[in-house]
């Protein structure tokens, strides 16, 4: 794999942000994944579990689906994920399964982060293939996306309170 | 949650066994789970990565999907998912992110197992949520069931090679 220049890597995880401000415009908490091969973004993916009411349905997931349908084949071997958030442990695992030669992601996840938080599974050589990982990128970006997320939701429910209180 | 019968077990762990043999017909590895709900069979799945050529498609993930599906709703809090063989880090990270109650599995995967064998995602009290794991129910069946799966793979690849160098 060519290494990629920090301006190609701000290109794609551009992308991702872009998915996770798709996800946020429909209340979803804003995370959002794409997957690049040969140059070309293959797989897309936004947050959807609130929306469709599945559990597996996280961004990672979707576009991991969405680029095993693209090259017809489980095996993303070649292929890079980028991703605003820290993968969980099924995200993570779906990385191994589909065999992703680069993962780079942006704000680290320490309530269920399972590349380097809590533990990582993707440096774990038991499993049957480790990916390359390039952590914090576009970090300050990625935490504001959640935080000012987050905040606007508590402030909606603090108005909300308020208003019940006075009702 | 009420424990199950030995019966019980078995009943259920059968409808995974069903699902394995479902994948076996068409030439994927034999893996089968199923979820329950209020004594009702909500989710069914097989392994079809071969066939659908994703990689995420494993019976755990796909019999979640169906579950979350049926009860409309992400969180599958008093559910129980039955499958023969250990869940990988993926399908161990689906059950945490579902909530699923207990986790009843066959036999261990000493290559790829996230619930005791490579490490116990599971029984990890920094993630947010832990199901009760029973394993090893109907083993000798569920190890059966794969080997003579992997063995008849293996004597067709011998017969393959003999016709081969005679030809």
């Amino acid at each position: 794999m060519n290494p990629l220049t920090t301006e190609q890597q701000e290109v794609l995880m551009g992308a991702a942000f872009e998915q996770a401000r798709i996800a946020e415009t429909t209340g979803e908490v804003p995370i959002g994944a794409i997957i690049e091969l040969d140059g070309e973004i293959i797989g897309r993916g936004h947050n959807l579990r609130e929306t469709s009411q599945d559990a597996t349905d996280h961004a990672e997931i979707l576009a991991i689906k969405q680029a095993c349908q693209a090259v017809g084949s489980w095996r993303l071997e070649r292929a890079r994920l980028f991703v605003t958030l820290e993968p969980c442990p099924m995200c993570a695992g779906a990385i191994i399964n589909s065999r992703i030669a680069e993962v780079y992601f942006g704000a680290a996840d320490p309530k269920a982060g399972a590349v380097g938080s809590l533990l990582n599974l993707l440096t774990d050589t038991r499993f049957n293939h480790q990916p390359a990982v390039f952590p914090q990128v576009m970090e300050p970006q990625a935490k504001a996306l959640l935080q000012d997320f987050f905040r606007t939701i508590r402030a909606k429910q603090k108005q909300l309170k308020k208003t019940q209180s006075n009702g």
